[in-house]
């Protein structure tokens, strides 16, 4: 159950973007625990501040796609691994867009109760994106 | 019994650094599946590249400790988060020594055959180092 949710998550909320599905999937307080790659680590979030942040993210990378590699499911948890690909339109971390492909991979733990999302636990390979784009800009230049 | 493993492995081997103990782990191959972070990423090693593996990663940060976090298991993989410190001593990347504390976080997928371990997919927060060692080494300038 728990896993069929966050597939379905992943899919409606981040890949596809449709910001109003969010109160089907995460509780009504969401924590961000850690999260390096994410301007909201830390803090805990309403589903509109969920909204906001899904919302704020996608915009330099609309047609972004997590493909999930592996999923793994504990009592209160489930845990994914997975492959991050976008095509980079908008300003990101300061750098003007390329145009250009970009990919990252990640892990995510993703906290359970009563079947919703109570926040997550995340790692990813930022600097990987970092050396794509000023790879991209160096091309440029 | 894999995570028992995994968890001796991950102590003996990456923590304390007795590459002698590698054999009683590791399949004859391992592979580096997927691993941005490391030098080996897409190689086959045996014992003794393995061992070459752990004592070059090792040489800058002696004290390295991974303190795991949460821990998955499947059929034939066990998935770790991990937060990691250690003291810098030695040239990372082509950063000079700073002898500061360095942290950073990480997830592994561990796959196993027979209860020895056969290779990983590990994706950790590189970024998050460099920008401790920049701002340690602006510090020092």
């Amino acid at each position: 159950m728990k896993q069929a949710v966050l597939k379905e998550f992943i899919q409606k909320v981040w890949n596809e973007g449709d910001i109003n599905a969010i109160s089907k999937y995460i509780a009504d307080k969401y924590t961000i625990v850690h999260d390096p790659a994410d301007p909201w680590e830390g803090m805990e979030l309403d589903v509109a501040g969920f909204q906001r942040r899904v919302a704020t993210s996608r915009e330099p990378v609309p047609d972004q796609t997590f493909d999930i590699q592996e999923m793994y499911e504990k009592e209160d948890s489930v845990c994914i691994t997975w492959l991050w690909s976008a095509t980079h339109l908008g300003e990101i971390a300061g750098m003007p867009p390329t145009g250009e492909k970009i990919t990252m991979s990640g892990a995510t733990v993703y906290y359970f109760k009563n079947n919703k999302i109570t926040g997550h636990w995340q790692v990813a390979d930022r600097l990987g994106v970092f050396q794509q784009l000023q790879s991209h800009l160096n091309k440029e230049g």
